[in-house]
């Protein structure tokens, strides 16, 4: 084991961080810490620590707006982790994009969307048949710090194994294959009567909705409108600042999504995440 | 274009961020994905993230304390942007102290004040007399990435664009000469009837009141007085702790604050931004 | 001074920083500027910039929970300084762990409380007996920077000579040898008829009520049972999900804390730091 090896120039990218840990403990402070130790020169970068806590389906939602904006070869290390210390397992996941080194709780599976795994309830599904995706359960210990805690495997657990990544250590080195991976369904918008009824997934920083309508679900239904909270927006902006007021556009992660202009569409409206929001096709042109 | 080429030694210094993101989202981190893909060595710094959403006047300001502390050749990426995606242009400023990318809608206005750019109202501005100043538009897709959102260019266009700055590319390989510059005044202080009337100008962290005072407006006042939201303060103290109470203070941007020992004097005086703070000759002896 | 001596591979370990400052200003990030101005090669770890304003306590408490898990030769900078531009001293202290350098007011009270110096009640100790710890004041002007403030050393100060140490200046460069330094007693759960009487020392971001009870201080009193505003929670977890409910275990700081499965113990039961926690023997069996 290369522990502590000088890499100036580190095979793959950056290490990057997902956690619901905060920032004003110093659990964020002594993964790196810990991963520094093993892996003197990896650059770290944080996503974000401000995932709501034990928010997996949050998480995951965060993590595929994200990675493949990362350099190949990044190394994702994510800890949502409700179950540490108990049995679910821990998991890295190498696919052409990047490694994904986590809890296996679905906390995934955006991502695995992206590569042909889509779940039809929670629960553990093949990856069999998924080619370019390659799983262990992270079962060596040598890989782990010396003594492992119950409470925090983002420590002890998932940096150290993410440090080594970074040094090189081949995925297979850390554990069994893993044949199934735990997933959970992301959700997908519902025909009623003609109607597409999408969710708010997410609320950002802004307060913009972030649903989960895509482009290609209001095409049939020109000139659109939607519906979020009694409040009807029609048509679709271009950009944020192309009208006053309420509106819908098309986001930087290729979702639908509701703004207002110079303000919070979700303090306006009283919205947040699980919200119904309906596509029509308006009654009035846009 | 030497896309992705190694620098472990970049020729400029690291890549400051300032933004209006949060850090709950993964704009940030994206944002950085984007920078390492193109200039695997580049340092990343944050100068903040928590810039008030689409305040550019508060992000002219906090760029304009911090940005004489960075090593010469930093590259400082400026994106508090409500216009992206409209027809405000996005542009590359070049100074003796640094470089800045950032929409042309202000945001520099402090920084370029140094430097002699002072504008009497909001508006374009020409540059032309002014030396030392070097500006172009970010007009060159080519340093772009391959598909540009219409509502998130600091993914698209100024993370890419600064990562290939700290690669060495020259200023005007990035688009045409910007002979004008979109410039806010910056917040003057006003004599009335042998007061100096100035105005909280920003509220940090610990409730300090910081003011657009400058000790040379005080000096012809002495012995001084300030008084904000109907509280009055006497003289000046040299630091924090000198006393208990209300203080006004020299702070460490060289302007006058108003503090409160061991508390926030945000919160004890009810005051915020914009709130005026009128500096007079005191009756008493401070 | 070997100033802005490029160090591809520093002697020592990251400079990790810790600060009441938050991160809205650019307090922190004119720090990095600093460091990276003298130390272009500097790894810079944030550990937290979120620690409650001037609350020293809770920053030594921060510390003594993160410092071992960095590698030897880390460079701790912490300023959580109330009493900046007065007479409080300033210092660098070196262990075999790290050396940190910091205001002398208590804040590496746990960590040194690690190397054998506990302060009966708070003051300034000597030093003399204690082996392995080595201690200097910064009066050496010619490692700050040319102008210093009286409201932030953390820039004018503590960050250059964190750099400069970062380069392998030797620790006796930066002043005189200082005999004392000033100590916090930290908080040692008292005994009370059979019961011990611990305390909340830290509220983590998921709400768990972190004590200062050792599992030593518990097993004397099998079948134990802890009580904290009134609630009573029996027996220790072994991780946080075994449970549901409120329950006590021993958390990655190797202490008791009291935690709330998928939710928040603080809000659940009103409490915060300070509040009492009170273990003995149950009535019944765990």
């Amino acid at each position: 084991m290369p522990k502590g090896a000088r890499n100036c120039l580190p095979g793959g990218g950056p290490i990057v961080l997902t956690t619901d840990f905060g920032l004003e403990d110093g659990y964020v402070g002594v993964m790196k810490g810990v991963i520094l130790g093993i892996s003197p020169r990896a650059q770290i970068v944080d996503l974000s620590h401000q995932v709501r806590p034990q928010d997996v389906p949050g998480a995951a939602f965060l993590l595929w707006t994200s990675y493949r904006y990362f350099p190949a070869g990044s190394i994702h290390l994510v800890v949502v982790d409700p179950g540490v210390g108990g049995t679910r397992r821990a998991i890295a996941v190498q696919t052409p994009a990047a490694t994904f080194v986590a809890p296996d709780n679905g906390v995934l599976s955006w991502v695995l969307q992206d590569h042909g795994l889509v779940a039809p309830e929670p629960g553990r599904w093949p990856i069999a048949g998924v080619t370019l995706v390659t799983a262990v359960e992270l079962t060596n210990s040598r890989y782990w710090r010396p003594e492992v805690s119950a409470t925090f495997h983002g420590r002890d657990v998932f940096a150290p194994v993410a440090a080594h990544l970074s040094l090189g250590v081949p995925l297979a080195d850390f554990g069994r294959p893993a044949d199934e991976l735990y997933l959970l369904p992301t959700p997908v918008p519902l025909l009623r009567r003609g109607e597409v009824v999408g969710r708010v997934i997410h609320v950002d920083h802004f307060g913009n909705l972030i649903t989960n309508l895509r482009p290609a679900d209001l095409s049939p239904l020109q000139p659109v409108e939607l519906e979020v909270r009694g409040e009807v927006v029609r048509g679709l902006r271009r950009f944020y600042a192309e009208a006053e007021g309420l509106g819908a556009l098309v986001g930087s992660a290729g979702l639908v999504e509701i703004a207002l202009t110079g303000g919070s569409a979700a303090k306006a409206l009283g919205a947040g995440v699980g919200d119904e929001v309906v596509a029509r096709r308006g009654r009035f042109t846009g």
